[in-house]
């Protein structure tokens, strides 16, 4: 029953990568949950299987720590395009790979001919009020609005970039506690769909400190949605350009908000480990 | 840089095994805390290294996730020992290892023919009270006596294995809160060096269940002297036989108060994966 496995991480974001040409898993739902286990198993975020797609170069399939199968994951992404081009399953450096939320087209991007980093389409953000969904503001775009959350005011820019997020710049990070506040944004009864939330601050016009408060998940080393979500704030309050570091508490991705209307994210991808699963 | 490793636990208590007979590591304290984080290494308890020795069999040097050296600890020489036995280091199925607390002395227990388990000698408990040490007993036993925290009035048995142990036995494990009395009970005055936390529940004779705070490290899977510990307050307040399996919130521990007054650990070595650290 065992198999090959890598072990990655994007800005500490990790997981188990498996060749699905070449290993066999059965139960990817119990596999996932074995295998995430940090002390029972290899310990990860998540398993990622790598197999063949008739649509792309690539089927990627994400399943969380908990067995349950994720849409799409923008660290993982960098993972697989780095893992599948070093290894030769490909000589494209533009991969097109198959996800729940279609189709994800990374770029391996090198520096002096050795690699530097992934750049991935994180697609369009949605501003509209009722799309991400807050409730109150109509269609309209909600920036730099009120919020209250135990009789302390927030002001809070809201973005979705198919998971909704909540944004909020301060002006120093070390006085914010996040466990504290997390999780009564995350369920604020202004969220129909509860939200994520991240919390900001403006080193300088090219540079943001960023703390994230995942739904469902609380504090992560890195999410790379809510990272293009702060830029996309940052620039809508006029506190950035449109290209910008975020410095998370796992590493720092390079998000840039194009004159296309797409974000892009480019960040690392890392190897740690390979083994052999017993 | 990289290396060979395997990765063990023992009833959830996991750590990376290097054979330093063949792998050079060259900074001890910065590899173990680069390799034990969960996110960006491989993720352990611990780093242990076996090596030559020249008044043992083998020698056992453990590194905890901090970089700090542990002295001793039982669930890594049960792993340690089915290591090297089943990787044809020894063909001796007693095996002695050096440690920092000294010789130990691990033996690999079958069952026709097929490897069972691992026994190992933890030593006579200290039962003193100036020894342990516990304030305001003297040299006395310190045998169901009441300790007060927040109001509330527990009864204490003390034992120490080397490590100071404060056993409370309860009717209902399923209504202690450890996370918020465990830590109350480390640091309470009566306890000058702090002290380990058990909470067990008489399932009958030959059956604890046990949960542990550790002085330190907060609740953990699995704790070798917390279960010797907890076995002979047991028996000291006439609960169970001499010898009792001890349920863990990792795995099962069978502990026996030998009549030479030492205490046998035997429980379970498993490897869950082997690989090249990169």
């Amino acid at each position: 029953m065992g198999f090959n496995f890598t072990k990655w991480h994007g800005a500490g974001n990790d997981f188990v990568l498996v060749n699905g040409f070449t290993e066999t898993i059965l139960d990817f739902e119990k596999t996932a949950i074995a295998v995430c286990n940090r002390n029972f198993g290899i310990g990860a975020d998540g398993l990622v299987i790598i197999s063949p797609s008739e649509i792309a170069d690539f089927k990627m399939r994400i399943f969380n720590s908990d067995g349950s199968e994720a849409e799409m994951c923008g660290n993982v992404t960098r993972c697989v395009a780095r893992y599948v081009y070093e290894n030769k399953l490909t000589e494209k450096t533009k991969i097109e790979l198959e996800t729940k939320a279609g189709i994800i087209r990374p770029e391996i991007i090198f520096e002096n001919g050795i690699f530097n980093q992934v750049k991935v389409d994180m697609g369009e953000p949605i501003l509209s009020g009722a799309l991400i969904p807050v409730i109150g503001f109509g269609n309209n775009r909600i920036i730099n609005e009120k919020i209250l959350v135990d009789t302390i005011e927030y002001n809070m820019t809201c973005v979705s970039m198919g998971n909704p997020h909540c944004v909020i710049f301060v002006d120093d990070m070390k006085k914010i506690n996040l466990n504290s506040i997390g999780p009564k944004l995350e369920v604020h009864k202004s969220f129909p769909k509860k939200i994520n939330v991240e919390f900001a601050e403006i080193k300088n016009e090219h540079h943001i400190r960023m703390r994230v408060w995942e739904r469902g998940a609380g504090i992560t080393l890195a999410c790379g949605t809510g990272s293009c979500a702060t830029l996309v704030a940052a620039v809508l309050n006029n506190k950035t350009e449109r290209k910008a570091t975020l410095e998370l508490d796992g590493g720092n991705l390079i998000i840039e908000w194009a004159d296309n209307n797409h974000v892009y994210m480019s960040g690392p991808a890392q190897e740690v480990f390979h083994g052999v699963y017993l």
